[in-house]
């Protein structure tokens, strides 16, 4: 294999590892505690792994966490009600609903309840705003910004390197096209953005000095879609059968792992890429919500 | 000349006569008058010109047109009363405070004072993450947005085609490439953001199926830097020293008109393509930001 892996879990244990550090900071010289509120409306299996996950870390790090598990029935308003009353917690600094809500909840009207300035998942449109015209006033979007941090700390520096990005999402294609164009240092490249209906893809995919696969479709790009030397960033998540497990399926990403890793410089895996970066980056969020509500320096 | 010209102007002027019937049917149908109110401060000659453009068209149209002139030493907290004013006066239907602003002015603080609903410009943080996120609830930039239309009225629907964006500004770059990469009837574009820090330019922007030029350098883009049949809208608006003519200078655009339109399948020219188009998206804006106040179905 000639690829290089770009380590996660090693990253992002880091990344925590200073969050622990920042915590113990602000309880020291400012008696702060960050705290993270997380919703969960229903009872999606996935969404509990995840809120489950987000609480544990936050108590690992010493982040104050509240865990809200609402019936899979309730009411928007009751919902509306939950964030506003977490908008006017002191103890909380940022609030995450976990998506996908049931289908009576409006997502819509829920982030845009949420205070902008405990937006840690950068949901809120105001976020997302701040983040594309280039301001660090707001909050970037954990998984994008995981990548970003990815990039950095393997040594990769966009600048002037051209970046495609395949999927157009608001979750991931499209902050990462925000946050790899702007003119500031870790970004500045030029960037791509190929999707379902881009002609002629893998002739763009191939031009990619950075590839940063998010389209959701398991083992989409392949060797033949790469160059030569290329950064392969895979933040696909999908499960395919495979009988010969005990769950009965396994995880893998947008990348075929073993042809691309043949061929590329670096690469993440899948597990153990961005998946673990996701996390920590909302550590980091919430550690700079906590921050800025209290009108500490970031 | 191979290139079909895609005149700015006679496009503006048909946006503009359906806002004219559109504000008729406002004052008809629910006796309103969409209303606008635009803050100049400062004598900078070039705003008295665009803001009198503004004002005058408003008054051709049948908008309310309320302007604003406050001397260049105006502090930031009087700027910031008056569009709070404007804000609650029911009235006033769109704000917008030309830019560039005086030193003195902290343009950020004072573009978040407008009431989103009434950022007929889109430079509030909120309409621009809704712009990107694809929602249609807020407001598109009017130069960007202009180059949207001009697009459609001239029977070229980008989906699936190469967009090359030249420039990354917040004004045009950006929303540019927001706009084109959105899933909706008019963008689906694959699109490329390319600026000052892109290694080989010309041979990203030889791929352009469209080309948007927004970089602000004189005639930057030659007959080389494009495709055969490719369509080339130039955003550009420079002046250049000419002693041949009365002013002393000229404009150009960032296209080397001449020779590009030889090679293009279309065009717009500078002055006359997209200039006239930013204002008539402005009248548009208006007359959506009165509908959405009003509960108007937009």
């Amino acid at each position: 294999m000639a690829a290089q892996i770009i380590d996660g879990k090693k990253i992002a244990a880091q990344v925590n590892e200073e969050s622990r550090k920042e915590i113990s900071m602000l309880a020291r010289d400012h008696n702060f505690q960050p705290g993270l509120a997380v919703i969960l409306i229903g009872e999606d299996p996935a969404s509990q792994v995840y809120v489950n996950m987000k609480d544990r870390k936050c108590r690992e790090l010493g982040i104050y966490s509240a865990k809200h598990v609402l019936a899979a029935a309730t009411p928007q308003e009751e919902v509306l009600e939950l964030i506003a009353q977490l908008n006017h917690d002191p103890k909380i600094n940022g609030i995450l609903v976990q998506s996908p809500p049931p289908p009576q909840i409006d997502e819509e009207q829920v982030v845009a309840a949420v205070d902008p300035a405990k937006d840690v998942d950068c949901f809120h449109p105001q976020n997302v705003g701040k983040m594309f015209i280039g301001r660090q006033d707001g909050f970037f979007p954990c998984t994008p910004y995981g990548v970003m941090v990815l990039l950095e700390r393997s040594g990769i520096d966009p600048a002037g390197r051209h970046a495609v990005i395949v999927g157009r999402s608001n979750i991931v294609g499209k902050p990462m096209l925000a946050l790899l164009v702007q003119k500031t240092a870790g970004a500045n490249a030029t960037v791509t953005c190929v999707h379902s209906r881009t002609r002629s893809l893998p002739e763009l995919t191939r031009r990619a000095d950075i590839l940063i696969a998010a389209i959701g479709k398991p083992e989409f790009i392949t060797a033949d879609m790469i160059r030569e030397n290329a950064v392969v960033v895979d933040v696909g998540m999908n499960r395919v059968e495979d009988a010969g497990t005990q769950r009965g399926y396994r995880l893998v990403g947008d990348v075929k792992f073993d042809e691309v890793a043949e061929k590329a410089a670096f690469i993440t895996p899948v597990p153990g890429g961005v998946g673990p970066m996701t996390i920590a980056m909302l550590m980091h969020n919430t550690i700079k919500a906590c921050k800025m509500q209290h009108g500490i320096k970031i």
